[in-house]
């Protein structure tokens, strides 16, 4: 293990049940910072890397039986190879970088929605040597309402997605339960929000981590 | 996570540097306890499985650079795969369970050799849930003495083995420890001993842990 450069970039995760819109959000943040001026690096979990990709295949594979503990490893190896080559990188250049899912995710899947509890967030300290997100916006719905949304946008469901309901119940209890443990890290908004309005929410969210602050004033970044 | 069913067979493992003979002796006493009557599964770690296999492509992929803490996590979640499919169903059943490699590779390999220390031992406790051999058979020697055997034999070298002396030199050096730390489990065996009598010093050495016990009296198996 080479010993991680001190960050000084800026670390924002995205977080919530699969079909709250974090990727669309997510976009649209990194092109209002990408017209601000700012270096932006987007990527996301699982399987941002070479190696990352190839582990994404075997988990998401329907196809295949994998034990809870197996798969929570796979997500750790993939978050250990993410750090180490993209996200750790991107932060010593002082790029913004922003993660479609990162250790959160892991704890509300494996740890509560599948019982595997305290193990995985020592799992996930481990694999990224400490790293944790400055801002996590986590976008919050009721999973029944997302779920027939997510249908009829993708026509198909990966294995994860079409896991049973009540389990994205825990998985979404979890993260709330996490956003409450950690209230300054997360920014909680409610994902049914329309997206223009969901977008300023979350643009004046990260606005006080930004290098040079409130680029637009108190209304934050439009 | 599964319930683990109690153990009801005999769990060994052979460790040791690379070309110090292990795959051979396994199989040699394999078909040694075949004779006799045992029900003998045969494995190795990393690739036993077919997830295992996919992850045992990347790790020894000379092509790519793996870091040491996503290393590690690949071959805890083998691991984990490996214990969950197909090693405890076997003791399960009743057999005797021959492994090539398992946890003290890890912590030799990755722990000593790689410096991460004792988190390497107890991801992999977690992995597999706590299960140890009853007996592992340590076959040592000198790597130096090793690497013109293993080139000779095979012609070419894998990333791990081509990995340089003073590595093999460290990781030797932790096995040694191990089996000290652990004199009950561990059998250390020189292995430049010559074949044959290596053979009957393994059979002698696995006798006791068998159900029947020594099956050709107080000389163990031959």
């Amino acid at each position: 293990m080479t010993v991680p450069a001190p960050a000084q970039g800026v670390f924002i995760s995205f977080e919530g049940v699969d079909g709250v819109g974090k990727t669309t959000q997510l976009q649209r943040l990194s092109r209002t910072l990408d017209r601000l001026g700012y270096r932006v690096v987007v990527t996301r979990e699982p399987g941002a890397t070479p190696l990352g990709a190839a582990l994404r295949e075997l988990l998401l594979d329907p196809e295949r039986a994998i034990s809870d503990r197996t798969e929570a490893l796979l997500y750790a190896a993939d978050r250990a190879d993410h750090v180490e080559t993209v996200i750790r990188p991107a932060l010593h250049q002082g790029s913004v970088v922003l993660t479609d899912r990162y250790i959160d995710s892991s704890v509300a899947y494996q740890g509560a929605g599948r019982g595997l509890g305290a193990a995985v967030r020592r799992l996930s300290a481990w694999a990224t040597d400490g790293l944790i997100p400055q801002v996590t916006i986590l976008l919050d719905a009721d999973p029944a309402a997302l779920a027939e949304r997510l249908r009829v946008a993708r026509g198909t469901l990966d294995r994860m997605e079409s896991e049973r309901l009540d389990f994205h119940r825990r998985v979404r209890a979890e993260f709330l339960s996490l956003a409450r443990a950690e209230p300054t890290r997360f920014v909680v908004l409610d994902a049914l929000t329309d997206e223009e309005t969901l977008a300023r929410q979350i643009s004046s969210a990260v606005a006080p981590y930004l290098p040079g602050g409130f680029p637009f004033g108190g209304g934050g970044l439009r």
